[in-house]
């Protein structure tokens, strides 16, 4: 559900939540969820099969280890990493980023761990 | 057409460009568009009959009128207008903005003007 008119301020949503490689939900539209997320650490190595996934970094500097090669994307910076695609986010200091993916998306990938999921609206 | 690691500085791309309210694709996933536009002055009412879209304001402010609100959009935050929504979005100072919209939205919606196009890829 898409209400009318919805605004929302990154830095307020942000403020919600602390904890880390946890995605929340914040916005919806077209089959996609927009969702912002604290890392900080390494996450998984994971891929999704049927789904590219955009980082937009808000704050910070997330690198995302590649299979052949490093990026390292900073704040105002995107990386889109297509479906299929083996990567790894990680990053020594706290980064805020905004992800959008298709609804169906789980942060791992095809992992059957319990904490891999769509996330939560914030 | 996503090669893999594919990473867009947001403001090495707005330098690209001078055009106002002509969104420039620098991004494909999911079957969606991700757009950078600059607005400033009045854009066109319109609605997407199809297409929910998302604005992200990356400098200075976009006001978005809706019929029966207007909402005023600061960089760092962002909008979502749903399909069916009638919208214009307008700016007395100039303001960058991120678009996210699927590969058919037209930027006028509907209209049949000839500058009314999908945008060209930066």
């Amino acid at each position: 559900m898409v209400p009318e008119g919805k605004r929302v301020s990154l830095v307020e949503k942000l403020a919600l939540f602390d904890e880390y490689s946890s995605p929340r939900i914040v916005g919806e539209l077209n089959g996609q969820y927009v969702k912002l997320a604290k890392f900080k650490g390494e996450f998984v190595w994971h891929e999704h099969e049927h789904e590219d996934e955009l980082f937009l970094v808000i704050r910070g500097e997330l690198k995302i280890s590649l299979s052949s090669e490093e990026l390292t994307v900073r704040a105002g910076e995107l990386a889109i990493i297509p479906r299929k695609t083996r990567h790894r986010p990680w990053c020594t200091d706290e980064a805020h980023v905004l992800l959008f993916e298709p609804k169906s998306t789980r942060s791992m990938g095809e992992s059957g761990a319990s904490e891999n999921t769509q996330g939560e609206w914030l």
